[in-house]
């Protein structure tokens, strides 16, 4: 494969610029946001606590991808400018998904980073066409997809063009019930081991309960995470969607202040 | 939802109309070809005896979603024009995955049933926009989809304006790897006791072994699918994907005379 | 393997005999009864119907295994007291579980085959052990034992001097939560394919639904199965234990009238 | 369930002494040694360097559980007494595994806590029995047990009178293929929030690979686990069994100065 890290392994890890954030190299990413942009108030209350507290990027949907076609949708572009907003307002950049490969264009012309969502990362057509831009793509694995799947699902993005793949854990499915999805951090040792890709995980999605985002995040990073993105919202008991996964804004607070303790117990740091 | 077997069973199931071919009827169909067009002299071939051992419809891939980017993808537009040359000749009808929602009106202009693969099931950007046309739509499950996810997305084809939803199980993931998939028997019987749709297994998928691809057809026969799909090729070693689970012509003759029987043990019968 | 089939295929297959019953040959073999023995009243009355509508053997649990420690564990040995006299008065064989290693004794000095459960699948210890009796052994597969390691398991049997060993297919573990487990129809026509032991499915917990029970069970005989094993209850609404998946003796008898066509369809025929 | 936490959380957690070792309190107890007891030398070079570096458990099987009965089964209780040498020579509690529910007063002759394995979670029988002896007990999670289904198996020991239950999180099995098994740190920050079991984790069978256990054992540790066991051979290219995923001794001294750093950034320390 395209990206196989090399038996002599490299020295340096891929690093994926997002402006002047970097993705894999020696500052950890922290990622956090709602999971919908549903208002004006909600998104920039949201932005200005993650800007505060120390995160580099905005997340929040615009486009969502509902198992129902009877939950709510997202805004659509309507959200899409406010995150361009929020972005102004508090020097952000802004991850935000494109769920239809006709929407490529549109999502490109706002956000900094597209993010692929797990029922899409095997919509071989849209990874195609993510391989004719060249803004960073993260790309989160599939909810069953092995390893090689999700590796193989880069190499269509970036044999088609684009090198700007960041990974994204986001848990997988097994027969556990207790938690949302099963966070698989063997991945992360094992990608970081075998390629050089940068990655991130996901808690919030990893495990669908706001009191283990915290912990599964510390062991993310331990196991070598190029950083993390969470859900955080201003009220999340109010949420249109996730509510019972996001952190509250003063959560995310001390989230980032143990993310800071072990970073430093593993020779990293945050990038603050 | 919408598509609900009401608690007082219905007396008859939603019968979804191809030409003058019926799924979901008194008659069960049988779908075979290629898993994907490869030439004229392939196709025409597969089509013909397809045509003379008793299957209704034709399957053949244009567009092949292929799990690395360095494998065959298909002959495209190229394909969908032999297709409709095998139809003209035989009497088929043909069935055709659809990959990308930017391919819909071009495939929905050749094809009698626009196939949707099990790493689209859950690509609802693509699910919105099948609603617009009325073409009878084949939705295979996500191979890691449970059945309220698989029936959700059946559910945002209908809500959107297209009723002629037929469902095909594929075999899901499991840990056992000594078969492709796991062919999910269950989950005929659960839908066509809870619900009205037309359901037709895929036994090659569901197993990836020729040699058990006619007893789990038997198997889903007798649980009660309302047909099969079945990959046939004129010569399965020289195939370009998926040679391992066709069928000779000769193996798929044999299928359908057991199929016969063992319709008739339960009072039903071939299409023919 | 010791019963691995050579690829030259064998003509015949492995018989295991049980008294006069024979498991693995021409005829199909029913197996049927509650899950738990619960009183004299109710095992003779289900004995006495299992008998009437056709079945050769008689199941029932005397020692019960319970994911929870509080629920009913079964009458011990008392229940096997109970099982031998409904031999006796009906003719039919029984088979009944061993949970420990320490009861194997007891136990065989009862049953007519020895049931080995799923959760004992890799006790190896006890594996071992069931080598040293010549009864016939049931093995039921792990809920998440890969066909390798089920048929390792009854190598273990093998290997330590008994070779009457039967398998039984059960149900797997997967993501799927409409069902209680998922059958798995492949490995029966694999494990008919690869191997010489006769094997048998169990729909009742391989569904988990009463209404489910007949449409698999047709389906297990159509793909190869060598028999049934079923749940019947002369009143499953006062089941202590499975009773949403135990048949009426009415529903039951016509299970048998159902499997008697699809076993004629594929050139087979019942025991009775 | 008997050891739920309340819903006004616990202050303290439950603590399960070994002779001085405290394990679920505020040191976190490394345990460490050989996949299974060899030879005398093995296992004596194993237990010094365990010691040396840090442990103060030593593990190695007497009894192992092998998928298949050709494999070495282990030395019994010629392996036992060596094990109780090692402790006199280096002052290391030893944990062993117990197979066989016969075996369970041999076993607890010599060891310090006893050991029940993946494939043995739910052998009911030897559960009660487990109960009548007050040696600590290290459950291992079946590898598709449901958290909920592995603390009911607690409930057997606990309610048949041992209240010394110590969980380990071993790895479940998911459809990847790449590691062993899928470590699940979910469970870990689940059962740490829900319950007061002390829980360790073992990253040498929840990996499968050497190079993957050191930061998974990090990650545990973040995660809140109260210790870690390790597989650690003084030459894993010649072991018996495990040799790919068992640390040489000087990458355990390695792994347990970096597990010290880890325990600091979440205000705790090893035991030492």
């Amino acid at each position: 494969m395209l990206s196989s890290r090399e038996v002599e392994k490299k020295k340096n890890n891929k690093v994926v610029e997002v402006g002047d954030v970097k993705v894999g190299g020696e500052e950890l990413v922290i990622m956090a946001g709602p999971c919908a942009v549903e208002s004006r108030e909600q998104l920039f209350e949201a932005a200005h606590r993650v800007k505060e507290h120390g995160g580099q990027i905005l997340r929040g949907g615009a486009f969502k991808p509902r198992t129902s076609p009877y939950s709510f949708q997202g805004l659509g572009e309507e959200g899409l400018k406010l995150l361009a907003q929020a972005r102004e307002r508090t020097g952000l950049k802004i991850v935000t998904e494109v769920m239809d490969s006709e929407d490529i264009d549109l999502v490109d012309s706002y956000a900094d980073i597209l993010q692929i969502g797990s029922r899409n990362m095997q919509n071989y057509g849209m990874l195609k066409k993510l391989g004719r831009v060249d803004t960073p793509i993260l790309l989160k694995r599939g909810y069953s997809a092995t390893i090689k799947e999700w590796l193989l699902a880069a190499e269509y993005i970036i044999a088609h063009g684009n090198p700007n793949v960041i990974l994204c854990e986001r848990g997988i499915r097994t027969f556990e019930t207790a938690t949302r999805n099963t966070l698989d951090l063997n991945a992360i040792a094992f990608i970081k081991e075998t390629t050089d890709y940068p990655i991130i995980i996901d808690p919030s999605h990893g495990t669908g309960k706001r009191s283990l985002v915290t912990p599964l995040a510390q062991a993310g990073i331990s196991v070598g995470a190029d950083g993390v993105i969470v859900e955080v919202h201003p009220n999340p008991k109010e949420a249109l969607c996730d509510g019972e996964q996001s952190l509250k804004p003063a959560e995310f607070a001390n989230l980032v202040i143990k993310l800071d303790k072990v970073a430093k117990a593993i020779d990293k740091k945050l990038a603050v």
